[in-house]
């Protein structure tokens, strides 16, 4: 039978012992770590089945996987170098030790895909099955962005396509057998990559003015990123200038698209904000650095969102994925 | 009906803007924090309602600063000053905006009993209440202990009373009115106060070996101090020299004494070793602090733990409260 043992013993066996950075490894009280930053970057997350994700769609490798990617995303909205992490895992009775050893695998993956070293970690018996995710980053160079630091004039831009995550969850939910262009869509559902490279680049450069990664839905997530209405900050955005996958793509209807990539969640592009007058350079930068950005559109002073479509303009709802109890 | 913004605005309105130590406020992806020390201090520690608490017993305000004061307990076991820390919730449907604020207000409370700031959290729907709350400490001076340094012949120390918190717990389950003396045991496990003072006190002296804080009961909190058994570390330990309640109060049978003292959880004092020719020293530095600490045993080589008792040795089993799945 499975017990918090057993898992002390596969972190003990499984994950690095003590370091430099690490000197008292995994086992202690808590764990004490290096950082030659005086300023830290701290998030968490969590994921809860039959919330957040469905384990007939994900391998136990892929959640843990995509546990920490999905909080290390919100370091990289900072522009935080990714450090750290400690799991914290609610567990239902009857959890096999084969389940343990796989959701364990996909952490140890995710340690070497992003460089980072679990440092801690709980568990508990619970009655539905969920991960806590914190991590740890450094802000390099006393730089780091935030939301809500944007101006009217301001272009917004995006990492990568947008809704390809909600799209991919549609499919899986719809059919059992998938074409290869369906498949590139779902593994954005499944494994999405926190951008961690193109967000320590975007974290350094002064006229990036806001910065937020892509969750609950794009709308949404503008909105969080112009501020309070209070602020009157708003913005246009240009359907066509989005990135997404192509719409001809059965079974895809444009209305089914459009909810998709405005409202659709778990994409973890980021979303960020970059002075106009330096439009020019930092697109010339980006492609320099073989970094991909997609310019969707810019900011006002109309406190609310509009989308332009076949030259015609539509009011912009911010909706998206919002926890209600 | 409760959603996850009014949790947001809740927290902005009522938990410090930004500081110096602490400069993006809440509200951002992540939080960014200054500390000087560049060795960090982590810890995570959930309570799942049915596991770890009962609602009967508990307030929603007591939940959340017993909830802290646990996280927090594993920084005081390394000797570490708390600073900050999150908070993510696993919230059932229902869920009311009274529930909320009470909770809320228990985390506010610690924040000033402890002096640390809230630096981010996270909301989740989920079948059944939990908490995981983030501790982040600083390392003073260079210095922290951990597990697994004592000696054989190093003497074996308390910080209070061992048992307490898991008669209370027994008393809150059987009865309904309580004498004052029985009050004061109940509050022992409802409101547990994490040892930050003398566990920096205790963090700073280099004749001290080892350290853990008790969470699963004291025989088991032992053995993790002394390190696995193939360290060949035991211990022997004097029933009489426990700190401990007044074992003449009904309606507490000599045996389950024993076991609550040996084996009850939630205690969340400090055991510790010092080395034995320095505790004579150490003592004296206690009594002038006034810390008060309680020698209970000493460290050997015979790999297993003992207790006496009235002058007759027994065999003790490293028992406590640990998850099966």
């Amino acid at each position: 039978m499975l017990d918090e043992f057993y898992i002390e013993e596969l972190v003990k066996k499984k994950f690095p012992l003590k370091s430099a950075s690490f000197p008292t490894g995994i086992g202690d009280d808590a764990a004490v770590f290096k950082i030659k930053s005086d300023k830290i970057v701290f998030s968490c997350d969590s994921q809860v089945e039959g919330v957040h994700f469905d384990l007939r769609f994900l391998t136990p490798e892929q959640l843990a996987f995509r546990a920490l990617s999905v909080a290390l995303s919100d370091l990289c909205a900072m522009g935080a170098k990714p450090r750290f992490f400690s799991n914290s895992l609610f567990l239902p009775r009857k959890t096999s030790k084969v389940f343990i050893d796989r959701l364990f695998k996909g952490f140890r993956n995710g340690c070497k895909y992003y460089d980072v070293d679990l440092i801690g970690g709980n568990v508990s018996k619970s009655e539905s099955l969920a991960l806590d995710v914190s991590v740890v980053g450094e802000v390099l160079n006393d730089r780091f962005k935030e939301r809500n630091g944007s101006r009217v004039g301001d272009l917004i831009y995006v990492t990568g396509n947008i809704g390809d995550a909600s799209l991919g969850l549609d499919l899986l939910k719809e059919k059992k057998r998938f074409t290869l262009k369906e498949k590139l869509i779902i593994s954005k559902y499944k494994s999405p990559r926190a951008k961690v490279e193109i967000g320590l680049f975007l974290g350094q450069l002064e006229f990036l003015t806001s910065m937020i990664d892509i969750t609950d839905g794009l709308s949404l997530d503008l909105r969080r990123l112009l501020g309070p209405i209070s602020s009157r900050r708003g913005a246009t955005l240009t359907w066509e200038d989005i990135p997404k996958t192509d719409c001809t793509l059965p079974p895809v209807s444009q209305n089914k698209l459009i909810t998709s990539v405005m409202n659709g969640g778990d994409d973890y592009e980021l979303l960020f904000t970059i002075k106009k007058k330096r439009a020019k350079h930092f697109e010339y930068l980006c492609k320099r650095n073989n970094f991909k950005v997609f310019r969707i559109g810019s900011v006002n002073s109309s406190a609310t969102l509009s989308l332009i479509k076949g030259g015609r303009v539509r009011n912009l709802k911010p909706q998206g994925f919002v926890h209600k109890f």
